[in-house]
């Protein structure tokens, strides 16, 4: 089998994953969408879906999946930028808008998902969130922020840091992507949310 | 013309409605609802949908409305209760989970409205958050609770309040309505999620 002829199921996988994107970027709804419409988008015949999902809560899945690589690799840039404890809320969340500004269907799909059809992908998203948390936990406690803090309480700072960083999602997509001022804005705003949380950690007893 | 005669058209528009909720409530999304399902569902005749409503989007908008009304009870409710200031946010978040489980359906498509394909319904979700939010405001002055604010850290602090408690509803959907020991973690977590906004806002300098 030559490399070419091996690489081809991959990249009508990929075409297909591409197309419903495509077409929630374009402001359609994921749990709209048939395989027939996607199949088309992708310019695929329509059995060759199941070649490589077996639904579209399958393909959904795989997205996931995939949205778990941006924001893993995400994550691994805000932590390069962190080395300044103060600077750490502020550059968090420039890293998390440049990302769904330059990712704009993915986090759409993420936010449609949040409240979707599909429970399989609504707990994949949950435990992306959750794995964020943990790692955001596991940062505090290295850089020595937080340790008047037992870790139940670190846990809920850090799932809410997590929570409102992730509500301004709809913000974010809910503005033109070259509307730079609005999204100066949106940055600005959750940048203070999370000062506003961590001013409540630093003076949270813990018990 | 009766009485009778004048009220059937607001039946038929109310069952419209209620069952395109009700399909939200057995784990539809409202995008994926196409007319034809939802006449069938209110067991009417497709052609008389239009009688009532422009299109699903149009039905959508006018669920809003009514999740307005719902929402402005379970505010006046909150109110009520908010004599002790100390007790207000857990008695709000309980007045909240209790809504949200008496009225499930409607808070399924609300969450799924924030990130939906309708424009015209996420805005009106996002003026109904708005308005709670500059409603708190209005309460927190009025208890004199928040004298240290300036209106925008004020404006800031209610925002991040309702969010905490928005973001709590699609933990709410996720579990059975009937599991007591999971809705009362929820609860618990919204609260203190609350509490540590508002020991942030106590501690919070405004310039």
């Amino acid at each position: 089998m030559t490399q070419k002829q091996r690489r081809k199921p991959g990249e009508t996988r990929d075409k297909l994953m591409r197309a419903a994107l495509d077409l929630v970027g374009k402001g359609r709804h994921f749990a709209s969408l048939g395989i027939r419409e996607v199949t088309r988008q992708a310019g695929v015949v329509p059995t060759s879906f199941y070649r490589h999902f077996r639904n579209m809560d399958d393909l959904g899945l795989q997205l996931v999946d995939e949205l778990g690589l941006v924001l893993r690799r995400m994550m691994r840039e805000t932590r390069a930028n962190a080395s300044q404890a103060e600077k750490l809320m502020s550059e968090s969340v420039a890293t998390f808008v440049s990302h769904v500004q330059a990712n704009r269907s993915f986090f759409l799909f993420m936010a449609q998902g949040m409240a979707g059809e599909s429970r399989a992908v609504q707990d994949a998203i949950r435990s992306e969130m959750r794995f964020f948390s943990s790692e955001l936990a596991n940062d505090l406690r290295r850089l020595r922020l937080v340790d008047h803090l037992n870790d139940s309480d670190l846990n809920m700072v850090c799932d809410l840091v997590v929570r409102a960083v992730a509500f301004s999602l709809p913000d974010l997509l809910w503005v033109s992507p070259d509307d730079g001022y609005q999204t100066d804005l949106i940055r600005e705003q959750t940048t203070r949310y999370l000062q506003l949380i961590f001013v409540g950690a630093a003076n949270w007893k813990s018990q």
